[in-house]
């Protein structure tokens, strides 16, 4: 079922930041599905999975998300929006969570997996709550790349959405205050056929400016 | 080109985080030369790569860097291995180099990028260093989603290594005092028959947990 190099590659060049997204094109619902399970998927430190990843479908939400994304239109105009947000803490309530899900899904004996949640323990404990928080949004930028390496290999495209106002996210979606705190968003659906990014050659720097060998 | 709902999560679901690689067993140069391109290709806000990625095969430094690891056995074992780092600044110089190279990639007049190199500018220059090395080292996170995603595609294990020390690895590869600091590493190759670690269930919260619609 593995794909060839070839194969990889042509999706993760034909993928770019869309500008443009067609309005009128929505995700079929068993590939949008296989999206969610991705985002559901991805690895995480300890297996910790310290996020949500929020959904937004009604428009008037999408509309006033807009107003917290420098109007760029992609927020309203993309068949799918999915704003990820991380954990603003690792505590000692999140790890004991985990541990008893790990405990469940693997029907292991939860007194066997003491020495694995105290060295989970230990590790937060030797972090400050900004750190803590710092790790957990980092846990989700490796959700953002496995997202949008899915979506290319899907043929579905995709915009990642950093230009946003997290604070004015979290007061729209409610989480200002909360455990959860907005990260990044991704834009997702078909690009506009006049979006003229499409045409443009893909930049990155030379292969020997970004990759050593050694 | 495009692979199948189906085909993407059995892919998905087949990774897992290696404990035990079989280490007479080496990714084929065609495959490996993939996962190279799959790292140069890597999404990055405003297209700035502000990332280097070191393949570490002599193997006098694997001992080296199995010293910094927690003497994690992946680090000697796996096929290969590559640390990830971060610029530790974004400065006025590589904005320049980048909007030179996005001049000569599109054929665009370096004039014409003068608006973006201002965005990109004030948005740097918005943030303290420590915050620019921040934002650096999250894209960094976007590199290692995309690389587990693409190895899990082309049948290729992989064990994201989070648990070594930055400092140790950055002496080791002389990075130390340089423009980039090591973030995380990733040992990629195929899992030994023996690993016990192969056979356990998966374990995700429910979807229900973490994905939510609005």
């Amino acid at each position: 079922m593995t794909i060839s190099p070839d194969q990889l590659l042509c999706s993760l060049r034909w993928r770019y930041a869309i500008k443009q997204f067609d309005p009128s094109r929505m995700i079929p619902g068993n590939i949008w599905d296989a999206l969610e399970e991705s985002l559901v998927l991805t690895p995480s430190s300890f297996g910790l999975q310290p996020w949500k990843f929020i959904v937004v479908a009604d428009p008037s939400l999408r509309m006033k998300l807009l107003s917290e994304s420098w109007k760029q239109p992609q927020v309203t105009e993309a068949s799918h929006y999915v704003v990820l947000t991380a954990r603003t803490d690792l505590t000692s309530d999140d790890i004991e969570a985990w541990i008893e899900r790990l405990s469940e899904v693997q029907g292991t004996d939860i007194g066997t997996l003491g020495p694995l949640k105290g060295m989970i323990e230990g590790f937060a404990q030797a972090m400050s709550q900004e750190e803590r928080r710092a790790w957990n949004v980092r846990q989700v930028y490796i959700a953002l790349g496995q997202l949008m390496a899915s979506a290319a290999a899907l043929g579905i495209d995709a915009c990642p959405m950093e230009g946003i106002s997290a604070s004015g996210y979290d007061h729209v979606l409610g989480l200002a205050g909360g455990s959860h705190t907005t990260v990044v968003a991704c834009a997702l659906g078909y690009r506009a056929v006049s979006d003229k990014y499409a045409q443009a050659p893909k930049a990155r720097f030379e292969r020997s400016q970004v990759i050593k060998h050694v």
